[in-house]
C-alpha cells in the first residue's frame, strides 16, 4: 500500500494557502501547538494520509472503536485582511523507518503543491538539556534571505547552525519544498525536558510566535486543559509504540528452547 | 512478487458474505476458532495468498512433501434463513515485518471488496496475565454503534479501551476496512497463557460467540481432538519460524575470525 | 534495479529442459556438486540475474579485475537417448534479506516456465550434527506421488518429515514452483560439519544421484581437484560477507563520542 | 520517492565524456580528491540526486539554512588537445542501506550512459592499517587488459587481488558499469588511518594520478587549506549520521517502564 492520501468531499480552493506541519516529534511541542490552532480556529478536515512505513496496529478508544495510525489535513480560511488561508498537517505518528520519512514528505509535497502552496511552517522540539529556560524558539529557513521576512517575531535566527541536524519531517519539508519553489521556516522551540516528555510551555511559546506570524486572534487560555487530553493521547501511542516495537524484536528473535530438534538448518 | 492471490476456479457468487479472519497470533485463538469452523462446515477453498512478506522457507509435511506459507480463503454458503455467506480467511503465518501487515491487508480487503463483503469479523488472543480466568471475550469495533447489533452476544464491550492496541491484521482489517465502508468486530479472547502457548479453552470461548454471532449449528465435541492437530502443526512452524530468524541474523552478523586478513573495508 | 536477468545471446530451444539449482548454503554441498556437473559437461553459459539483494559488493579477482555478485543459467543438449536438456544455475550467493528469496526465486521461475521446464531439482546441506555418516541424501518432493519415480536411485525419502523445514531458494523453487505445474525433488546431503565449512564429500554424495537421475557421464576422478579451488572461491565470498555486514552495522550504530556537541536529536 | 536525478537546465553537449566518482567512504579520499578538482577546474553543477536511501534529515547550514542530503553532478569540457570532457560525481552520502547502493549507482549508470559516458574512474581509501607509509594507490580494473593503459601513472596492479572486496558505489560502477560496455578503474589510496578519519595525504595520492590521468593542469598549493573546510563538513556529517542512527534506534526500542499497564499484545 506504501503511502496514500484520502481526500474526504471536495477539495478546498484555497488562495495563497500556508502550509503548517506539526507532527509528533521531541516534547510534542508541534503536535500541541499546531493541535491547539486547529481546534481554536473553525478548521475543517479535507484529507487524511495513511502509510505503511507507520506502527502496523490500531489504537482502541475508550468508546471500544479502533483508530487506525494517519496524518490528516485541515483548511482554513483567512477571515479579514492580513491572513492568508491556511493548510494544517498533523497526526498520530511519523515513519517508523528511514526511507518513510522522506515517501510521506513527498507524497505530502505533491498533495500541497496542486492545492497552491507556496509557503511551509515546520514545527519541532528541540532538546538543549538542563541549561535551558524553555523561552528560545530558534529558526531554521530554506534560503537565507527569509531571515529578514521573519526578523520581527522574535525567533532566534543565530543558534541555527549550532543546532546541526533536523531529522524527520519539520527538516525534510523544507529541504524537499526548497526545489519546488517553496518557502519554508522551521520553528524549534527549546525544550529542557527529555525528548519523550510532553513540553506545553515549550509548545505555548511556539504557538505565540505562529499567532503573531499568521496574524491570528487565538484565546490561549484554554491551552493548559487542552494540553492534558492531548498528553494522556500522545502518551498512550508513544508507549505502545516503543513497546510493540521491542515485543516484535523479541517476539522475532527469541529461541524456544525446548522445541527445536526438529529444525535443522539447511540452504 | 510482494503479495499476491491465487483463485481456485471460478470465484464464488455470495450474498452479502461476512468476511471472517482467523490468523496465527497470541494463543492462536483465532486460527483454532476459525479453523474449527471451516473443518466442521462444508467449505470450499477457492484462494490462496502469498507473500514475501512471510519467512523465506517451506515446511516439509510427514509425506516428504513441500508446503510454502500461504494464506486461504474458504466461502461457505448460507443454509437457512438468519444465516449468512461466509467468506474465511486463515493461514500459516503474518507478515514478519511492519509495512508487509499493510500490504496484505489492503491486498485482502481490495479481493474481498470485490465479493461484496460488508462486515468484518477479526479474532485474536489477549494476553492478560494470571488473573484473568480465562472466561471473557472482549470486543473491539469499528465504529460504536455497532456494539448495539452485538449485545445480546456476550461480549464484553466494557474493557476494549484498556487495551490500548491491536498489533497486525486483527487490527488493521478494522481500521482500514472502515474506510471502505465495511463495518468490523474484533474478538479478543482473554488468555492467561504466554502469547505462544495455544489455548483451546480460550479459542472455544471465541468460537461459541462465533457460532451464535453467524447462527450456525455446530457439534464442539471433536473440538478438543482437532485442536491436538492444529497445536502441533502451528507450534512447529512457529519454533521453525523464531529459530529460522535468529539463525539467519546471527549467520549474517557473526564474525569469521580466522578468515579476516583479506579484508579491509573500503568506500 | 530489484532482480532482473540479463540473456547472453539468443536463448536455447531446449527439449523438456530439467533445472538444476546449485545455490551457495550449508556446506556449499549444492554449489560443489552442480558446479562440477557444469564443468565437466560441455555446458554454455546463456544469461545472469543480478540483484539488489545480494552484498552491495565487488569481488577483487587475482587479476586485479572487479567481479559484481551474480547468479549463473547454463545450457546442455541431451547426446544420447534417454538424457534430458539441462538448465543449470549456480550462482555467487542467496538474497541477504527475507523478501528477496522470494522476489529472485519468482524472476526465476518467470524466465524457466517460458524455456519449457517442468521439472525442477534442487540442492542442498543438511547439517545433522556428529551422528551423521554424510552418507545419506534426504529427498524432498513437491508431491508425495514424486517420491515413486525417483524410488530407485537411493533418495532416503523417509526423513523429510524430520527436518522441519527447508530455508531460502532450495526450498521455495519447489513449493512456488507447484504453484506453476512444476514437479520438483530436492536432494539434501547430510553433513556432519558445521554449516560454513564446505563438505566435499557430502557433495560427491549429492553429485552421485544427480548423475544417476539425468543418466549421464561424468569422470568424478577430478572432483577432489575442483573443490579445492572452489573452496577457496567461497571461503572469499564469505568471510568478506559476514564482516562486511558486521562492518556496515557496526558503522552506523557507533557513536563518535568527542564530536557530539552540535547534535540535538530534533523532532 | 526512491532516488531520482533532477536536472538543473539543458543537459551539457560532452564528447567522449570521463566519469570520475569521488563519494565519502574511507578516510574520505574519493571524497576530498574530486572535490577539490571541482574546485580547480572551471566546472559546472548540472543534476542533483536525491534518494530515500540517505539518512532521513536536512543539515543546518552556519547561515541557519537547511541542507537536505544529496549528490551533484558537474561537467567540464576539454581545454586542449589530450584531455576529455568530464563528468564529475560527488555527494553527502552513499546509501544506509544495502539495496540502495544498487539502486543509486544504476540510477546514475542510466542517466551517464544517455550522455555518452564509456569510461569510468572511481575513488576510494584504503585501510590498510600501520603498516602502511600512505603512498600506494592502488588499482582495480573492471577487466584486465585495462591495467595496459593505465601502465604509466604509478598505480599499483599487483595488490587488487590483496583486497577481497569493494564495498558500495565505488566497486558498483565498475562492476555493474562493465555489462554497459563502460571501462572502469577504481583508484584506492592506501591509508593507515582509521576508516572515520580524513586522510588529505591519501587523498593527495590518488589526486595527483587522477591529474596525470586526465592530462590536467592543476594548481595542488591550495589543497591543504581547502581540505579543512571539507573536512569541517563532512565531519559533521558523519558525526551527526552515527548518532541519529544510534538515536532512532534507541527511541523505538527502549521500555519506557512506568506507562506499561494499558499494552498488552494482542495478535
Amino acid at each position: 500500500m506504501t503511502t496514500y492520501i484520502k481526500t474526504i468531499g471536495e477539495l478546498p480552493k484555497l488562495k495563497d494557502p500556508i502550509f503548517i506541519e506539526g507532527l509528533p516529534g521531541v516534547g510534542n511541542i508541534g503536535r500541541i501547538a499546531v493541535g491547539y490552532l486547529i481546534e481554536q480556529l473553525k478548521t475543517v478536515k479535507f484529507a487524511e494520509l495513511f502509510s505503511d512505513h507507520f506502527m502496523p496496529f490500531v489504537l482502541i478508544h475508550q468508546s471500544s472503536a479502533v483508530h487506525v495510525l494517519k496524518n490528516e489535513f485541515f483548511y482554513w480560511k483567512a477571515e479579514k485582511e492580513g491572513q492568508n488561508d491556511i493548510i494544517f498537517f498533523v497526526g498520530d505518528s511519523q515513519s517508523i523507518d528511514p526511507a518513510g520519512h522522506y515517501e510521506i514528505v513527498e507524497e505530502v509535497l505533491n498533495f500541497i503543491e496542486k492545492l497552491g502552496v507556496k509557503q511551509v511552517v515546520t514545527t519541532a522540539g528541540l532538546s538543549v538539556g538542563e541549561e535551558s529556560k524553555d523561552e528560545a524558539v530558534i529558526g531554521v529557513v530554506s534560503d537565507p534571505p527569509l531571515k529578514e521576512r521573519y526578523s520581527n517575531l522574535g525567533i532566534d535566527f543565530d543558534s541555527g547552525s549550532k543546532i546541526g541536524t533536523i531529522i524527520g519531517a519539520s527538516g525534510l519539508f523544507l529541504g524537499l519544498g526548497r526545489y519546488r519553489g517553496m518557502e519554508g521556516i522551521c520553528l524549534l522551540g527549546e525544550t529542557s525536558n527529555l525528548p519523550e516528555i510532553p513540553d506545553p510551555k515549550t509548545a505555548e511559546n511556539v504557538l505565540k510566535i505562529l499567532v503573531k506570524m499568521l496574524n491570528l486572534e487565538i484565546n490561549l487560555a484554554e491551552l493548559e486543559e487542552k494540553i492534558k487530553e492531548m498528553k494522556k493521547f500522545m502518551k498512550k501511542i508513544e508507549s505502545v509504540q516503543t513497546k510493540a516495537l521491542a515485543q516484535m524484536f523479541s517476539d522475532q528473535m527469541k529461541q524456544k528452547s525446548g522445541e527445536g530438534e526438529e529444525l535443522k538448518y539447511i540452504g
